[in-house]
């Protein structure tokens, strides 16, 4: 049995490298960039006009004149004019690049335009007003976005902008994801009395959801040569396993055993937490690859995450233990979220506590209200939860108003 | 021009009746739940193993007795057995149903067998221990999920042990994005040096995602009878319709006037607000939709959401008002999320300022930090920024400690 920080450790210290691959850009929301987006001209690539209005030279401005002949229209979209005579001023739209020969915009607001003339209706009159300098924002060749971050709205814009339609990021993982149990029946049936339906596996499926993983799922009944034959494919085939069930005492929980018959490296089976103890993790080939290895193409090792089968903690395990490694895997820096315990609690035994809350926001504070469930089993509680805040073992007695660490899986 | 809080009000009070699909349940994160989810049985539907050990009549313990003959052994998944002789113990396994004629379980963790004999090493033990009692989580008949909330991965366990493949989602809107403006060419092409490539339209595609609307988009040049006859086919086919550009006050800015010949009524132009005030919000048929013409099939009106084309100025009024217009639509209600402003600030016009800020939490508090940005063409700064915190027109000075809402675009 170890600690909730030496198994995340140790499933820290065995990731994955995922390759890159490179997708049309407007596919790339949620995945994890790869490459740095570099600006390939000054932002923004001319002096641009940022009012619609009129662009005049300052110099007769400040010399009094007020009244100025229009000599032309520059729109957005057109190659930059010239204005000819620096006493006149050219009408000029938002978007479009500033004439030759002007300095500043005034906008329309501010003008009384009468056939041919421009009247300023303006005392005072900065210079360069309303015009976006050439490279204010960004010079050519700097970095917009570094790589390893997750994908936003915000950076497809960027992306899109700098004109890189298709864009490197990192693989996902072929992952499957596997419940055992024969209590267990297709969602589509109707269970006999000591009977229930899959879930677990359709729950996890969804959790990965959220990196772009889309994972395949399979059950497998408590057999132990049904389970050996068909794991043996999914050690070749797959990158990561999710196993949910099987790993805990009973007399039908083969997984341990037929997960180390089958050479897998059992790094850590149990760890002092609740719920979620029975928690077995494993690696295929964990010290057997080297470098040169990698370089031939060989298949990266496997990394078998072993979750026990009671819904909560399927769940809490894929969040404390499967979203740190892949992430790290993937290069992302995860945030951690930090939350304002709301209420008492006391917990005895000595194990790191992961209670389900939900979070409210008091003025601009967030508050962790605990949801009282009723143990590991009870599905339906997570449904009225956002998150698991995370209590460490060496305390028994959590005060109102302490702050700890929580797992989020639902946001505004 | 009217105010942002009047602008949010007309939009949510032009909201349209999205109706409702059946879609295969594992395709639901994300959409938003419109029937509720009921308990089909009870939960547990049994009385519950909830640990692997021994069953026995806590009867016999009280009265002294600790060796227990196994008379058999309960797997999960298997029908009821009944345990003949109240003395013996029965192996259950959790996940399965409590045997007959037994009514506590004592994990092997407490016990020590041998042979056919289980030994019990406790002193004291409460009756009903490790039994899920049928019922103890949620009664059949109850709502587990109510309706009108968006779809995680916990809602995905509970609507699999219900058994529903699919579920009843709200449709989402049949939707178009038009990009306006002459400097706009592909994210594929080169610009000449007074182009740039278009890029607030996948911005907004992106943005949209988070809501699962996948829209399609389109781009017009600034030409009036190009406008003309395509916005007429899109008021055909699209639910809604948002534009990006021309409804500001440039010699080219034809869209307001082409959507008001076009029988649009606009509803507004012009918010106090700043990025993002040229904003034009309209509708077909704001009031010539009777209840009959609904029954008789007749298509919802059309909202037309025509934003600044500014990137900033679009990005922040897709989430000011696209996204709370969506929300009532859909039935779901948006939480406000408060945070509390890292730094002075300082904003003079008497305009209702959405500033760019960083997210960080200390302690349990959300802290926003202003991010420097360049006004409302630098694309750029929605990388470096998490969302916008809107800062009421009616003040100039913003003081650090000060709580304002935040639109959030990025989370952790």
């Amino acid at each position: 049995m170890i600690s909730v920080q030496e198994a995340l450790k140790t499933i820290l210290e065995n990731t994955q490298d995922f390759e890159v691959e490179e997708i049309p850009f407007l596919e790339s929301v949620g995945r994890v960039l790869k490459e740095d987006i570099v600006a390939d001209r000054d932002f923004p690539p001319f002096n641009r006009v940022a009012m619609d209005g009129i662009a005049i030279n300052h110099r007769f401005f400040e010399h009094g004149v007020r009244d100025f002949k229009i000599e032309g229209i520059q729109p957005a979209g057109s190659p930059q004019e010239k204005m000819d005579n620096a006493a006149n001023c050219y009408e000029v739209m938002t978007g479009a690049v500033l004439p030759e020969n002007t300095d500043t915009v005034i906008r329309y607001e501010d003008v009384e335009i009468h056939s041919l003339m421009a009247t300023v209706k303006l005392d005072a009159l900065e210079k360069g007003k309303n015009i976006h300098i050439q490279g204010k924002d960004r010079k050519q060749g700097s970095i917009l976005i570094p790589k390893n971050r997750v994908i936003t709205a915000a950076e497809i814009g960027v992306i899109a902008t700098v004109g890189k339609s298709t864009v490197e990021v990192a693989k996902t993982p072929k992952m499957i994801i596997v419940s055992t149990g024969d209590e267990l029946v297709e969602v589509n049936e109707t269970p006999e009395a000591h009977q229930i339906r899959r879930s677990n596996a359709f729950t996890l499926v969804s959790l990965l959801e959220k990196w772009n993983i889309k994972a395949e799922t399979s059950h497998i009944t408590d057999d132990k040569e049904q389970l050996k034959s068909k794991i043996t494919n999914y050690l070749n085939e797959y990158d990561a396993l999710l196993f949910s069930g099987a790993v805990s005492k009973g007399k039908f929980d083969y997984l341990p055993e037929v997960l180390e018959e089958l050479g897998v490296e059992k790094l850590f089976h149990r760890v002092t937490q609740r719920p979620g103890k029975p928690f077995w993790f494993g690696i295929t080939d964990a010290l057997g690859m080297s470098a040169r290895d990698r370089e031939q193409g060989k298949k990266n090792s496997t990394p078998i995450f072993a979750f026990p089968g009671n819904p909560i903690s399927t769940y809490v395990n894929c969040l404390a233990y499967f979203y740190p490694w892949f992430a790290k895997s993937a290069g992302v820096e995860l945030k951690e979220e930090i939350v304002i315990l709301g209420d008492d609690v006391s917990f005895k035994p000595e194990l790191t506590y992961f209670l389900q809350v939900k979070i409210e926001i008091k003025y601009g504070h967030l508050v962790a209200i605990p949801v009282k469930g009723n143990g590991s089993g009870d599905l339906a509680s997570l449904v009225e939860a956002d998150g698991f805040i995370q209590l460490p073992k060496e305390q028994t007695a959590f005060k109102k108003g302490e702050i700890y660490p929580l797992l989020r899986y639902r946001s505004f």
